[in-house]
């Protein structure tokens, strides 16, 4: 049976995983949409779902016998609201990143998800779903390279919006980061420091750019991370795990190698949309297996508090210019 | 409306063009089968089409009102048979390389669609859905490195089997370069020479391996394919296009950079089936998605015939040591 | 005029220099040689230079008629005398590093050169004459990658002995990054941070391995070295400059790409004498050329006191585990 | 003993040889000098040689007692004079190449030095001295790609001047990959044949480039070398060794990863001048060390002559667009 999705939010990403669920993935079809700007929602539903309806209450959609399942897509402090009907509605649902703006919400959902027995809720970390991060965890997971000591990482923009301030480093950029690392090895973080570098002219006077971010695990394992969002040359995402026999590295996209003007070079992409395109499909496609065969297995909703618990310390330590400990629950064995 | 599929051939690339449509793509679905063999049928539609009609007569299921469009996945000379059929009965058809075992059974083909007046024919030659020769072709159209002057290709296997004769590095191997080649320069092939190296003596003694193929086209450009199909090392596709004004090189699949034992190195395939294993899900959404808006866009009959004319002459040219004249008819205006 | 070379201490890289000056470099000989050991001395003199006088008082070598200029390649405690007395000489001397175990030991040397009144001590940091550091280097001046914000390095060796302990990592090894890194971004360290990540089970018990230095230099520039000395797998020195515009990355040694096994490859060097083997002969040249010319140009007693300064602080931070202020007096004036 | 160099021609190459043995290199000096331009010769002698006498004859220059080995740089043409002069003269000579303009030419030398008894002739065939073919080579040496099979090159050039023309591509271009893979397989050539691909628009109309030469050896390793002199995108020389276990193939120079632009690129040479210099230091090193302990080790009259022999018959076959046979005599047993 063809899984009945609903929507909520049509932006750019809520649009574009409605025109995936409808001709490229199998198993499910848009049959419901809302967006809190209606004429989003008109659009959108005219571009790849002509046949799904349009509610104006994203809670009549929730409850719905025309919905199976939710996407929720819209703004990132609607998601908690959206998440907790769900799991009230005894729904799956999918929510893009993040869970919740703060450790707290994403309790909230936790707490409500575990009370009503089932796991319910995938998050919209995508990067666990990359070909490349999954090929460097298997080669890990191998033994090939011993057990991690350390990791070095970067997170480069071209350049950021004029929005785009010194928290929104973590809380939109290194929070990939922080969740893909944390499945990564398998451990969780228990401190964080942060570095500011001389800045970059290139930065906006209200924006701290670069930042070196310094997180260490429970088993002892450092991470830095630099998130460089102005580098100008850029979308460039670096992962390389030191371990105790050898070094494995993220494998770079691939591109041609072009032989010209007294260089050999391959493209770097700059656009970050494109980096991870393929994961969004295989992630999706995931979300919609799990709920047709009634098990989830992406990240779950203790993965999007555990990151957001983890963001929050690194906020205070951008401030405080100390080593800040991350206080993070045992992971009950619901989640196991 | 979903698409309602009927496959012939239910072996190893059949049976996984059946789990594609089910599972992978989107809008077709497998509503019929059939194979020489009924238990592979059987078997195939346990696995990932239980509500598929098995049918002992293929061109039952070719006429059947439960089949929209065909795919064609049995033995290679079986091939021109149930294109035809298809042709017969104005259906769609998805037919794996060879279109048939010949120039002159593509011939009939082409003739057979062209008197029906519209393409029907899909060749299930992929290498054009390959993000890396897709990557390749948009430099060279990009006018980045000028105009093709030569290329070098090579086509490496780890090891064959025993059945795999010197004529097959041209039918089985080669034939998806004289295929994505000719695409890539938009040119044709105008005469053939081939020579055969030092024999490696991994290979059995009425195999001759490795052979080169030296090519020629309609405009000059010389192209030179390494066929080594007992290169023991890995399953390797180089292409690189020598332009005016530079080098552009096919990407190689990406991989995870190790640092161990006194070595900086990536992993090569060995299993060809991995080596384009993407570019099967494009071709085929594709053919899908040609068929549900009636303009099929893939390789077409013609230049499955243009690849046959081509395999033919290299045969001969195995044979004769000299260089062959290469004579394809002008594409007729039908397929531009 | 040949240039008459004293050489005290003739052990390992005592006696290759000794073979370089007489077998692959021009415009010098080794005319007189000292070793507390006589036996080292002889053996040496032997194999290399056998019409050089074997002195068994190394303040007698320096003194004589038949040494224009010194070469100190004995034991790092002994460095600071044999060059006070070089200087007192009034002769130039090539002293490997250290110049003296101690900050304050490079101080008495810089004092008494700055005296004498002219340049005649130039210390054995080769980094500065590799090939690749001066590529980076050349790279950073260009412009091309704006100003350097952030560096992230690496150095690893395979492995180390029993004699190597938790300061050695700074004393023996990063030292020359210390110095390389200064001369790369034309700047001074201003404090350091130590951490330890997890430790390897390939090291000795009383040995912290790995380490992570971080460093801040008085333009704000981050410098972060990863110090592993049972890495197991090679001996790699990594050298990343992130600027403003772009990223320049110090170039591998240069190496056969093999396609073998399943993999692509290249190979890592293991012993750390291969390294920068081009740059000894490159620095000892320089040394050479600048007596001849009266105008030594290599690192300076001031480099040397400089590194020493740093490592001392970087001990200290070692133990505290704090930010530690590095507080180098102004370069004087002379040694500009 | 310091040997006592006379150089015969002053031009680029002659200059540069003067000044290498003057300041780079260990054991030799240059005490003589000829050009048939006497302001070449004077010019030379001011800038690196200012104790070395201005020869007006060669052969006077040949006989003279301040010489102890000659340098043969002058044009080509007047080599086989010089080369034979100097073995009249029983002295060790080190010619550029060509040896001779000639397979014949070359002959005469063989013959002659064969006479005389001992070998005396180095030529000036630098690549076997370049650290990556050396490493190549040793990969090839040790058995880890098993026998070679199959060869693929490109010697490019950004661009040529009006006075080269389609015979140079083989006599100035090619004549060192003849040499240096001939050296590297160990073996020698049975067949040669020349095809002329497209040409591109950036060559004067007299000149055919690029071309492909397909040579074969007495082993049946086939190999083919693509020149191409007008590729203005770099100096770029490839060489590819396919064995029967894998492939191995010549490094790359080294060169500074750079992230930039949306592109990682390294930088490729333009001037073929950087490309070996650092083999002409090693290459002059060994005739001198060679000379002084009475044995030469470096490429024979007999390299020069096969290089030669294979040349005249590319010529050959750039003519007759056929298969031409290559007919080497076995080498004497005095050059083995
Ligand atoms: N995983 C990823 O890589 C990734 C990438 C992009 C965006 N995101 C996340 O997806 C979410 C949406 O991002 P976007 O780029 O599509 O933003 P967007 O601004 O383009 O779209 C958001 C949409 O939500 C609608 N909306 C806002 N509040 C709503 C509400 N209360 N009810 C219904 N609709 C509401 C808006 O009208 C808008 O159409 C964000 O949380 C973002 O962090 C994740
Ligand atoms: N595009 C590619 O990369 C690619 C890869 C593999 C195979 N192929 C092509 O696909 C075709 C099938 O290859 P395969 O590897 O699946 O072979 P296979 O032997 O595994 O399967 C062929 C199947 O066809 C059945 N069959 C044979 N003749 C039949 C007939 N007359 N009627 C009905 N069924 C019949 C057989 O019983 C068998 O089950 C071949 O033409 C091959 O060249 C293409
Ligand atoms: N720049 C580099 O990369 C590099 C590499 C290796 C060593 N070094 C430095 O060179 C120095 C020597 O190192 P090595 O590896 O050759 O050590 P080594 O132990 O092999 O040799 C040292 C020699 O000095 C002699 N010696 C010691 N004290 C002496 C004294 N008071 N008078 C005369 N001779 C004395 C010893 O007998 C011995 O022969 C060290 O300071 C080391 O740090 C630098
Ligand atoms: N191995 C290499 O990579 C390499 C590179 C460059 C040149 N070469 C070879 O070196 C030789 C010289 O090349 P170049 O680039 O220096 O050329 P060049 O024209 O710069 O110099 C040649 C010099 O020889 C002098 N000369 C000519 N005939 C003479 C004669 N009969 N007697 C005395 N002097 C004479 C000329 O006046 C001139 O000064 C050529 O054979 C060339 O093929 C080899």
């Amino acid at each position: 049976m063809t899984l009945k999705l609903g929507v909520i939010g049509t932006g750019a990403i809520g649009a574009d995983h409605i025109r995936r669920c409808m001709q490229t993935l199998s198993g499910a079809r848009v049959t419901a949409v809302n967006d809190i700007n209606a004429e989003s929602a008109a659009s959108a539903v005219k571009s790849y779902a002509p046949n799904a309806k349009v509610f104006s209450d994203p809670h009549a959609l929730i409850k719905s016998d025309e919905v199976d399942a939710v996407l929720v897509t819209s703004w990132g402090p609607s998601h908690e609201e959206f998440v907790l009907a769900s799991i009230t509605a005894g729904k799956y649902v999918f929510c893009e990143k993040p869970l919740a703006t703060t450790g707290e919400g994403c309790r909230h959902i936790v707490d409500a998800e575990m009370k009503h027995g089932k796991r319910l809720v995938q998050v919209g970390f995508m990067r666990p779903y990359d070909s490349g991060y999954r090929a460097l965890k298997a080669v890990l997971d191998s033994g090939k390279i011993g057990d991690p000591l350390m990791l070095h990482c970067a997170h480069r923009n071209p350049r950021v919006g004029k929005n785009y301030n010194t928290d929104m480093a973590i809380t939109d950029t290194l929070i990939h980061e922080l969740d893909v690392l944390r499945w990564m090895l398998n451990d969780d973080y228990v401190s964080a420091q942060v570095i500011f570098p001389r800045k970059t002219p290139k930065s906006l006077p209200h924006l701290r750019d670069p930042q070196i971010v310094l997180l260490e695990t429970a088993k002892g394992t450092r991470i830095d991370v630099e998130i460089f969002v102005n580098c100008q040359y850029g979308y460039d995402i670096q992962c390389e795990i030191v371990g105790e026999l050898g070094i494995a590295k993220l494998p770079e996209p691939s591109a041609v190698l072009l032989r010209s003007e007294a260089a050999r070079s391959e493209e770097i992409l700059t656009d970050w949309k494109e980096r991870f395109i393929g994961a969004y499909d295989v992630e999706l496609q995931d979300f919609i297996d799990g709920v047709r065969s009634d098990k989830l297995r992406g990240p779950s909703a203790w993965s999007g508090y555990a990151a957001a618990v983890a963001a929050d310390v690194c906020i205070k330590a951008q401030v405080s210019g100390a080593v800040e400990p991350i206080n993070l629950p045992a992971q009950p064995a619901f989640y196991n």
